[in-house]
């Protein structure tokens, strides 16, 4: 049986986020697989699909199938996902996962990498979004830029080993900065201040990488080599071992650079 | 001789941004001091005040004194600065200093500080920065209030050890935050990448926190447990011990978080 439709393997952050969007584009979603059902109904309510929590009931015949689950799960069912439906073209989501992990399981297969951070709460515009799509063969290739170009400006191909370079930058540019957001909430706690007070900040520091190079957008201590304030600085986070190490480490770091 | 403006001690980035703002909104910038000739020209010439480069010329009786020098540099030229001019009223723009370096130097002090990364190159809108003032006196902090609503809508007094507070935490969240970008913008030059291709995960990263914690926000790797990318991560970064070591760190502190 034939199915005119997208179907989701996974309804996490990027998978939610995903569906969402193409839906608004008009794409039908055809069903929603989660292991979980309740985050599987909560996205198929929402973009009218069906859903599953079995893999078994899965849909054969799907235009494409999207998967989109955390690398450890999906390199341990990718058997058990494709089976019986060997003949769709099967794309993941994952920066970190190269192409070749579909082979010998499907024969159409590419990569659909947007690259951002996704919460389920908090609505994205895909516009802005760059998608990074490798596929097995031209023709699919084309239909997965097709895709990606009704949601966003940026499409790009690159290669696995390019989009690896990628997903690795994205970790430090966004998980670990939001991490050093966190760190900075956790501070201003101890002092009696709102994390507000640092927005215009955090916004100002991204916006200047706009303009000019990281590299000359560096200010603070570290690059201006003053050690008053990094040593009082390292003293004042003595009770805080870890966050110690951190400021030590970026410190030196800025200082190589 | 009385002399109704203000004069810069200083004229690095934060000098250069700051008089610039408070020319254009109509105070007078009396004289501009520097040790370098071309940066107390180059300043001076833009806010039409007279400059100096050595401290004995700095002239007496102004309205205000802004001093804005790197911290080492200031701690050890402060009784040269204000020699023959101690009744002037006498402001730095250090978070990392406490107010009370005034003490023994001069009657009337205090701190008015813009948390922002500044570069001369950069023109910031100082409506949304926020200021923090600390006066010896509350007529000063007043006064120093009055100067600090021309610029900006965020004026709040707060006490040294908020400040420091506040200053450590820009650190993490605005010097240590640019570094990752750097070491992205690296890594992406090593894939053939474009940096520019990072700006919208960047820009979404920064506009994320308006909305949610940076706890809530939280997404990748390290906050999902997925070993598999980590340890992957990690050998992709084995030929660059420094950034392998800020990935561990970090990832470890976002599990601990």
């Amino acid at each position: 049986m034939n199915v005119v439709g997208i179907v989701f393997v996974g309804a996490g952050n990027l998978a939610t986020n995903l569906a969402k969007a193409l839906y608004r584009k008009g794409y039908r979603i055809a069903q929603v697989y989660s292991r979980t059902e309740e985050a599987a109904r909560t996205l198929a309510e929402t973009v009218e699909a069906d859903y599953t929590t079995r893999l078994e009931g899965l849909q054969a015949g799907a235009s494409l199938y999207i998967v989109s689950l955390n690398d450890a799960a999906f390199a341990e069912l990718l058997p058990e996902i494709v089976a019986g439906r060997e003949k769709g073209l099967w794309v993941h989501t994952a920066g970190s996962i190269p192409m070749n992990v579909w082979e010998g399981y499907v024969k159409r297969y590419g990569v659909l990498y947007p690259m951002q951070t996704f919460s389920k709460q908090c609505e994205v515009n895909f516009q802005q979004i760059p998608f990074f799509i490798e596929a097995s063969d031209r023709k699919d290739a084309e239909y997965l830029k097709s895709i990606a170009s009704t949601l966003s400006n940026k499409v790009y191909e690159v290669d696995s080993e390019q989009r690896q370079g990628l997903h690795l930058a994205a970790v430090f540019t966004c998980n670990f900065v939001n991490h050093l957001y966190a760190l900075g909430a956790d501070l201003l706690k101890k002092y009696n201040l709102s994390f507000d007070m640092m927005l215009p900040l955090i916004d100002e520091t991204a916006r200047k990488v706009h303009e000019l190079s990281p590299k000359e957008a560096q200010t603070g201590p570290a690059v201006r080599h003053d050690e008053n304030v990094i040593n009082n600085h390292l003293e004042i986070l003595a009770g805080e071992p870890k966050m110690q190490e951190i400021y030590r480490l970026l410190s030196e770091s800025i200082h190589d650079a």
